[in-house]
């Protein structure tokens, strides 16, 4: 083991502000040598991660299941994920076009007069992670937030997440150990524990931008801190959605009993506790689509919740939808078992939701949905846009059926639109985008796919460098052979560039 | 004259609430339009409003003149600047990539498995904007953020500048002209005058983003209400930068006397009212390169500056520089003549500044420069630390110099590092950067330059849709041919993307 990775298990219970300060000064040390990597270095240093947490697989999720109760299955596969998404951001680094590598030649005529610039984006700084407790390997300390910071050339310091404290450090130690393992330098990788630690990790002078998947409390408590900083930084916050999805007359017609497992299989998947659950379905009125959703869930059982609080604010949130006056149980049982949850379905009318948004256009973190029964096209839009800002939102509709005006309005309050299937399930991939208007995200960045990447970059322009005292990325011959624009014009590796 | 223009014109003096109720549900129903609009339509809304301000140049310089003492020769060349810098928007929106267009085909392979999801950006929606006072035209009304807003598909609400307020109603009439008459939808345009009525404006619910140019002061007091809204929304604000300046011992020995010319030529510019101007100069200690600057401005008398408030500011922040036991005034009087700004040149040591930096390294907006003499290259390198975020970052040096440590520090500092001449002259490019660390500018993105683009966009996802369904940048068939990323490959257009 090494003295990181020995550091990092000693931290057993809360962080002291002292162990935090050491943390984010190597952290800073570290930035001195991965500010100055090259992509092939961070590439063989995620891949070695990646590998690292497969092997340990087996013992890892084991003490998720313990801690998490997700079941071996699902969080077998969640390993895999994780280890895909360093790979892919590996390959991403290598591909180059993350870098934004751009170059004008030299021009008198413009006003003003134009020197010598090349531009390239540079990594921000060391980087605070607040992982999720719904994905405790995929959002967690080895995750998305950390993968693409590490890739991006920033040191990572994870709050770890209190729900799965013994995943988290045994995770912290596999990551740190390969780190350091494949040549990253001390202090690039970092795990501390405790309420107070992430407070102060926030308005740490050395940390220069935040990770953060969780709660809308929460995250609106941590994006206030950073941005009251003296010097205010980038807090990249995935709060809460709702994720309403709509379907039309003739979907309905033609495919009720698919669209209501469908529903069933998304909204009830890993008991409903992932940020993109579809927690407003909007259908024609009396179609008797509720029943049918019922009729789906009907063989399910409660499950144990991820952990007692998000079980009792589950509890809470479903007993409060279901006392309100406009609002229908179709199926289960609002007063859930303690520490379980178990599928509710509920109905109500876009009258009602447009009337008091605020109670019922909610996140219910957990496995139910509302079932919104509208009777008109108009309607339903507007009930859609009363939800406001989501990761998704979806549609269902027949082949051939003119959806623009539907499309309109889901691209306006989500970041991502589907047109089948349903939102659980987030691939990692180049196109993904997984953000969205407030409260679904802070910004205008994505925390998962390959552009999560520009969240840890800043850019930087060199006036007139000598060729010599440019980074590779930026010199005259190309030397990484990376895409680059010049006088405007976008040149892929191995074709000739404008000449000055 | 429009409707629009002539809505415009009949605000002057305070814009009411209710006036200001009515430009932002304009700028929300213009948006319904502008989001939908094409690149082609939009560059030429762009075009449309670079050839009328052109045509009106004559009108509006004098105007310019008058409200804020620039000089007509410089107004001419900033006029020059804003127009083309309305074209090259136009330009880069048609060349497409600004919208990252990216396709992944489904992959049932990967974990979880990858549907088709195609990615590009999209605009945020209105978009607040409040002008400097310096640049009456290319940092106003029809300034950068404007050009940018617009040309991403936003329509702009200027907050005009209270120092040149007749100039400001008058361009934007030309510029609400030019739009509508180009085909723009009316509404895509406001200009609003008042304190109060800034501060409401950057809370409006229909504002999605803010663009800023100014003082740090007022710049914080803004981004902090904007992130205090209940949804809280981008703030570009670009607001302090002191500029530092390494000379080095070779560089001046070899052109001690060219580059205390280029320097007094840099920080007198404009009257020094720069954001951009290089406030500190730090130089080997004993070299009498301060005597230097001294004769270089020694011909140059005051100059009125942009406003009596600006003058009694750079007066108040010289008296205090001046002030301080360890400066020492080498050229000019620190008690400046109201109303006007004269040349100063200060000096100091390493040491002062590195005991006292809160006092010593701040902006002092106006034409003075504090030369500051090191000892070796680590005070040196210590003191550009001590400066923090700015603009820019100059190194001048002897070629065959060893400079990579000190261009580490200065790539640290700021988001453009110089090798040769004087940061004072922006050029409006691709590869520009104007923007960097706090308090340089609150975000990791460019007011200045091609990429300002990406300040008001935000990704939107598209999931298995049906072609059809799709924008037309998105479609198999590629209609607009702009660049686009297929399955992880860069593919410009003409060229084969690889099929699913």
């Amino acid at each position: 083991m090494t003295d990181t990775a020995a550091a990092v298990a000693s931290r057993t219970g809360d962080t002291t502000p002292a162990e935090l300060d050491e943390a984010a000064a190597a952290a800073r040390r570290a930035f001195a040598v991965t500010v100055a990597s090259t992509a092939d270095e961070r590439a063989a240093w995620l891949r070695a991660t990646a590998d690292a947490l497969d092997a340990a697989r087996d013992e890892l999720v084991p003490l998720a299941d313990e801690e998490t109760r997700l079941g071996s299955a699902r969080l077998t596969g969640e390993v895999a994920r994780t280890t895909a998404q360093l790979r892919l951001f590996a390959d991403a680094i290598l591909e180059g076009s993350y870098l934004e590598a751009t170059i004008d030649h030299p021009d008198p005529t413009t006003i003003p007069p134009r020197p010598d610039l090349r531009r390239m984006l540079r990594p921000l700084g060391p980087v605070a992670v607040f992982g999720a407790s719904n994905f405790p390997f995929a959002f967690s300390v080895a995750g998305g937030d950390t993968a693409s910071a590490l890739a991006a050339g920033c040191p990572v310091i994870v709050k770890g997440h209190p729900a799965h404290p013994r995943l988290s450090r045994r995770t912290a130690e596999v990551v740190a150990d390969a780190l350091v393992g494949a040549g990253a330098p001390e202090g690039v990788f970092a795990h501390v524990e405790g309420h107070e630690t992430g407070i102060a990790l926030v308005q740490h002078p050395e940390i220069r931008a935040v990770g953060f998947t969780g709660s809308l409390h929460g995250g609106r408590a941590l994006f206030d801190l950073a941005q009251r900083r003296p010097d205010p930084i980038p807090f990249y916050g995935e709060l809460s959605a709702v994720n309403p999805v709509l379907i039309t007359g003739a979907a309905l017609e033609a495919r009720a009993d698919e669209l209501a497992a469908g529903l069933a299989g998304s909204f009830t998947l890993g008991a409903g506790q992932f940020c993109t659950n579809p927690g407003v379905v909007l259908v024609p009125a009396g179609s008797g689509f509720a029943e049918r959703v019922a009729a789906a869930v009907a063989a399910t059982s409660a499950v144990p919740m991820l952990t007692d609080g998000i079980a009792a604010a589950f509890a809470n949130g479903v007993a409060g939808l279901a006392g309100h006056a406009d609002v229908e149980v179709v199926a289960g049982d609002p007063a859930q078992q303690p520490g379980s949850g178990a599928p509710v379905v509920l109905r109500t009318t876009t009258a009602a939701v447009l009337a008091d948004p605020g109670a019922l256009l909610h996140e219910c973190f957990g496995p139910s949905t509302l079932i919104v029964e509208y009777a008109d096209a108009a309607d339903a839009l507007a009930a859609v846009r009363a939800v406001g800002g989501s990761l998704t939102a979806t549609v269902h509709a027949q082949p051939g059926e003119e959806v623009a005006p539907i499309v309109e309005v889901l691209a306006e309050v989500a970041g991502r639109v589907l047109f089948t299937g349903w939102p659980t399930g987030v691939a990692v991939s180049w196109a993904q985008q997984h953000g969205g208007p407030w409260p679904a995200t802070t910004t205008i960045h994505t925390s998962v796919g390959v552009t999560a990447l520009r969240r840890f970059l800043r850019p930087l322009a060199f006036q007139d460098a000598p060729d010599a005292a440019l980074p590779a990325e930026l010199r005259d011959a190309n030397p990484l052979g990376i895409p680059r624009r010049v006088n405007g014009v976008l040149v892929l590796p191995g074709h000739p560039e404008p000449v000055a």
